[in-house]
């Protein structure tokens, strides 16, 4: 793992929580990310500032997908989204996230990804209910 | 797992390969799409047609993580991309694949997601030596 104390100082992940923080380990966090179109969309956070999920040992990566999986289902649960999408990119931050998105046919960009050109004006946002959200995560985790 | 035969009949990752199969065992297969952007982008697809991660047992998910992740690595290896992206999205073909994509500060989107608007009007493309990204895949698996 390549870390240096200017990237660290610099890195968004590092110096912020990156959102609303629904758990917590000493590895990893699960936060709420706060967009208007899609108040459902999670990310989980690893906390060391760390590049690629080949530079986690293979313990953690597993660790860290079974949290990203925890948070699927705990998601399916609550919305029953038409589909869910995990990304991890990172070309901007490139502290290890994964992007869990839970996605409806009439949301604002689908069927495209979120990164793509928005498929209509405005979409139809879910009401996520954030007690019972966290409740289902946290019993997963 | 729901699948009904008008689903499979109509899927592309069902009646294809998707892509030139470098390695496939009985669960999954891993192809190159094609993309002449990026050509070193990768799949991992598995053959059954599943919808979501947490459809699969949670021994396969693992499974199909550590595919992914021999896909990584061996990119790193004989590329040594800036960045790796990796996703499951699935909105188009509900039929359970992750994409695998080498990124370079000099791609046609960088640092913006492939599905992005592109950043230049054409970017530089790694070239991809499949004999050796074959074989090193192949060691990992």
């Amino acid at each position: 793992v390549s870390t240096t104390a200017a990237s660290v100082s610099s890195c968004d992940l590092c110096r912020t929580d990156g959102g609303e923080v629904l758990w917590r380990d000493d590895f990893c966090r699960v936060v709420l990310v706060g967009d208007p179109d899609y108040p459902a969309f999670c990310r989980v956070i690893v906390h060391a500032h760390v590049r690629e999920m080949t530079d986690l040992e293979a313990a953690e990566r597993m660790r860290l997908m079974q949290v990203v999986f925890a948070v699927e289902a705990a998601l399916r649960q609550v919305l029953a989204p038409d589909k869910v999408n995990l990304a991890s990119l990172g070309n901007v931050v490139p502290h290890l996230h994964w992007h869990v998105i839970p996605r409806f046919d009439n949301d604002r960009h689908f069927p495209a990804p979120i990164w793509a050109a928005p498929a209509r004006a405005s979409g139809v946002a879910p009401t996520l209910d954030r007690t019972r959200f966290r409740e289902l995560l946290v019993a997963r985790l």
